[in-house]
């Protein structure tokens, strides 16, 4: 079984800490509303990792994170995993039609987006959730 | 241009607020050291809206908040959207084998999940962030 996903629309990054984020034409009614969030979780699609080889790793060591031991995938932020689904909390600063200016999107240009949501801190926001010790050591992603 | 998922799991619903995640046993080895988080990002494909008519809809009045304003499916959790895909932050409560026993999966029984991640606090955990009135009188996603 699998699921077939579109690509709504791709990444210029503009800095090391700014991009846009480009909403293709025909996705644009989407994002009616979405100037009353201050954050958003965007979900993309790691195109340089969709590879058969890059599909198939299951552990890998966080390198950013100097792990020196096998990690599995779905315990780290690996781009090598099954689906290449990319995540990050932004802060949306600017929309101008149907661009999106954001900070703190971890993906390259011409990063294909898969789907943008909106943060919602009630449910999405845990300051206390518990961490393993290495993941404190290297970038906050 | 679109991406291809597998899916790697599916969900067992156990009660209103606890679901189990069977990982799929070729991609288990992905799981190891998941036990140290507290919480998870689960990523999983909304399969009932799998439709051609959900999946061309860009615009919804977000239901269960009682919202009359039709509303782009990017600034809400509409399940119908142009990718089906779904986000929860869980509890992670248990790890039996391939099994993952978690809390807040807002998911049907036989959910397909796509993507399994750890939660960051660092950049995950946005306590402050700001959003419509609206969110705040509907259920927390």
């Amino acid at each position: 079984m699998t699921g077939s996903l579109k690509f709504i629309g791709v990444v210029e990054k503009i800095s090391i800490d700014e991009s846009k984020i480009h909403v293709h034409s025909k996705f644009c009614d989407g994002l009616k509303g979405i100037a009353q969030f201050s954050h958003l979780i965007i979900i993309y699609w790691i195109h340089l990792r969709d590879t058969e080889a890059d599909r198939c790793t299951l552990r890998v060591y966080p390198r950013r994170h100097k792990v020196k031991i096998k990690t599995g995938v779905f315990a780290c932020r690996s781009p090598s995993r099954p689906n290449p689904l990319g995540l990050c909390v932004v802060e949306l600063t600017a929309i101008d039609g149907c661009t999106l200016t954001v900070k703190g999107l971890d993906a390259f240009d011409e990063t294909p987006i898969v789907d943008i949501k909106p943060y919602l801190p009630r449910a999405n926001s845990v300051h206390d959730a518990i961490v393993p010790e290495w993941v404190l050591k290297g970038p906050s992603t």
